[in-house]
């Protein structure tokens, strides 16, 4: 019992992968910013050009930035409790919807104020799957993983499926951003794009950053090694249900 | 030996998932050869519009379809031998290789033809990458996996490498094609595009079934319980190697 109860080191090739993302990540964000911020006026609630300009930065800071990092907590959190990672993983997704949210109100009154039809292009409909199933996965998390009445075996079923989804969503998410990317470029300097002007040169980084990003996530997501171990006291409370349930166990869900 | 002689049956859901990804995989081709058929004049290697128009079909059917499938080998041909099967994945990925290269003429002759820049846009860009790194990937797999004179150690310790960034050139090839998608419409059909017309639609939906066709190749190439196992013979030369080598083994490699 001493050697499970030692918590599990991180590898250092597990701290690089996640450094990087993070890296990654930050800088995925203040090239958005600085997209909006330098070559698009700022940003302003109020006036319907500068309100768009929200939409760009809360989709990515919500569905990309703070969407993966809620995947990223079992493995960076190894040694917290369980209850504790789940509760922060799903706070985590509770605010990249809250803030995705707000994106999702400011293109659409963007577009009511300038009278521009919704719901037409491959990033909207792109869009609008991943917002609305990345609520549904939300739900479904929150129901099995969090409700008290759902059995360890039903939980273990569905784990496999949600974690697939979840990764799926993050890319779908990340494809949409680079959609709205190309989308904004083709309405905004689509004369000045092919002369490579410094706009469409910092907007296409973008693009290669967020498919960095994505890329070191889903990494870290899918290294075997790098999967979180049961602590002790849930490697012995697994054994005591193993015991009374003949295999079922509480330390296989997320 | 007689339970390890005895084929591994297929599961009914690895069976069933893999007649989607096929029907999905098929019906992409067939809507993206209807797109240019039917909207964009169809095909013609001497015309430059219709020059152009073999770029997303063979893009489609080298990069996306056949990578995709190529993947799949080993799960669908578990019952036959891994050498013949490490060659039809090779083979495939050589082909989709080809019918690219096919595709990328295409569309930089069209440019020339008509005077328009290459090499600017976020599409050019993801599109370039995916193909040079598909090529290294390819070359790389060449070398470690079919060469004779590479050790099992250090094939297994490459292997999960290859098996992920395999994942990801598929991911990545899906999302340069939406965005293909994407700014084709936006050059061709910009002012009708808002009003959902019928090319518009079907181009949308397009890409919603390569989002489909990717998902589904994922689902399958992650599942642990979908693995290839190694045969009854190479169970037996693989214990024959850990007999002579300490550890090492041949069934590890892919």
């Amino acid at each position: 019992m001493d050697d499970l109860a030692a918590p599990a080191p991180a590898s250092v090739g597990f701290t690089y992968t996640v450094a990087a993302s993070q890296t990654l990540g930050l800088a995925v964000i203040l090239v958005v910013g600085a997209w909006m911020g330098v070559y698009r006026g700022g940003f302003a609630w109020e006036s319907p050009e500068l309100q768009f300009n929200a939409h760009p930065l809360c989709m990515i800071v919500g569905m990309v930035f703070l969407q993966g990092d809620a995947l990223l907590v079992y493995r960076i959190f190894r040694n917290e409790s369980k209850r504790s990672t789940k509760i922060l993983h799903g706070l985590l997704h509770a605010l990249a919807l809250v803030i995705a949210l707000v994106g999702l109100i400011a293109v659409f009154e963007y577009h009511k104020k300038k009278s521009f039809p919704n719901m037409y292009s491959l990033h909207s409909w792109c869009g609008i799957a991943a917002f609305s199933f990345y609520l549904l996965q939300w739900l479904l998390g929150l129901v099995f993983f969090l409700c008290p009445g759902v059995s360890f075996s039903v939980r273990s079923r569905y784990k496999p499926q949600h974690v697939f989804f979840g990764v799926f969503l993050l890319v779908l998410s990340i494809a949409t951003a680079l959609l709205g990317i190309l989308e904004l470029l083709l309405f905004k300097i689509r004369d000045s794009y092919s002369s490579l002007v410094p706009e469409g040169v910092l907007a296409n980084v973008l693009g290669l950053l967020l498919v960095a990003f994505g890329a070191a996530l889903a990494y870290i997501l899918t290294r075997d090694g790098w999967r979180r171990t049961p602590l002790a006291e849930e490697q012995a409370l697994s054994m005591d249900f193993k015991t009374l349930t003949g295999g079922e166990s509480p330390a296989g869900s997320p």
